[in-house]
């Protein structure tokens, strides 16, 4: 915690700085309490609303809910993520949709041509997996809006999550999110993170 | 803006959805009211606590205040986003630090064999381009935290500003992002956002 005096500068009260940042910590284990597609939902409203290039919104989501989905998963998940994604109320599989251009004309409409500067596949791909990454950061934003613990997860073979769950081609598998209420934090107590000074400087002159 | 339903299904207040996420828009002109030094610390307190692999939060953040500084990022700006850049209080250029791993024994310190893990460079680069692009995904929800409006960019000469402001070879410029009070809104209302179907589904069986 901070002294009041550097919250007090921010707008937003200081239950939501808590709520969304300060007091929010990476869940490693979950409660029974499910997740409803309801709360998905609302999420999503919210975060949606979050900025990206040509507004295209790249970022696509498969929640994996059942045993049978889940099952699926595991064996790509390494073995220090595997029992929490076996428990997790909800894993969701985040993706960039790299034809995210196609629907350009409806959603930049006062530029509709911004499809056609897309056309090549590799300047799109980088786009795409930028955007749709930033769209990870307001989603985890939002999850605990919602009063939901997030538990993003990069240890895992892309690869093959890719091949098992978009196998269309058209999408990159970015990471994985485990939702839900958060159980008895396991592992270690508040990691340090770095003073505005090592992260942030003004270019003199 | 939506029922209010869905907003309430949210722990975040109706108040706060709107500052961050609903009735925020992307700047594209900004008033004379500076952006101050305080207002920046007190925006990376917030949203340094978001997560990040290994906790190596790699953002880093240079900042241009003064019009010699600013003169020298505007040669790589498109003509599109020159004027805005011009004129905003306060640019930032985002950039991944690509040698992050070197304070991992100090950020993740139960596990300090993970800096060895990150050896190999081009693994390297790709982890910390993704995880501080999550990071600006942290920054602009913070920007709006702090009652300012955020302007990113992406419209520019990448390696040109690189080469311009992180000679050193150790840093991936990712975004520039102007900051400010926003002034009248210039350009097209707020453009369509994806339903939560066209995002979101969850793999049947």
């Amino acid at each position: 915690m901070t002294a009041p005096t550097t919250a007090d500068l921010l707008a937003l009260d200081r239950a939501a700085q808590d709520l969304l940042f300060r007091a929010a910590r990476t869940a490693n284990t979950f409660t029974d309490e499910p997740v409803t597609d309801a709360q998905v939902a609302a999420i999503h409203d919210l975060i949606r609303y979050g900025p990206t290039a040509y507004n295209g919104q790249p970022l696509r989501v498969l929640l994996l809910r059942s045993p049978e989905s889940r099952a699926r998963l595991l064996p790509y998940v390494s073995s220090s993520n595997r029992a929490k994604t076996a428990s997790a109320p909800l894993v969701a599989v985040l993706a960039a949709d790299v034809d995210f251009h196609e629907r350009l004309p409806e959603l930049y409409p006062h530029r509709p041509q911004a499809r056609d500067w897309l056309a090549d596949r590799a300047a799109r791909v980088e786009q795409a997996r930028f955007n749709a990454t930033l769209q990870i950061g307001y989603l985890i934003v939002g999850v605990r809006a919602a009063g939901l613990a997030a538990g993003p997860m990069a240890g895992f073979d892309t690869a093959g999550v890719q091949r098992e769950f978009f196998p269309d081609g058209r999408h990159e598998v970015l990471l994985l999110l485990n939702l839900g209420h958060p159980g008895p934090h396991t592992g270690p107590t508040r990691l340090p993170r770095l003073a505005t000074g090592e992260v942030i400087r003004t270019l003199e002159g």
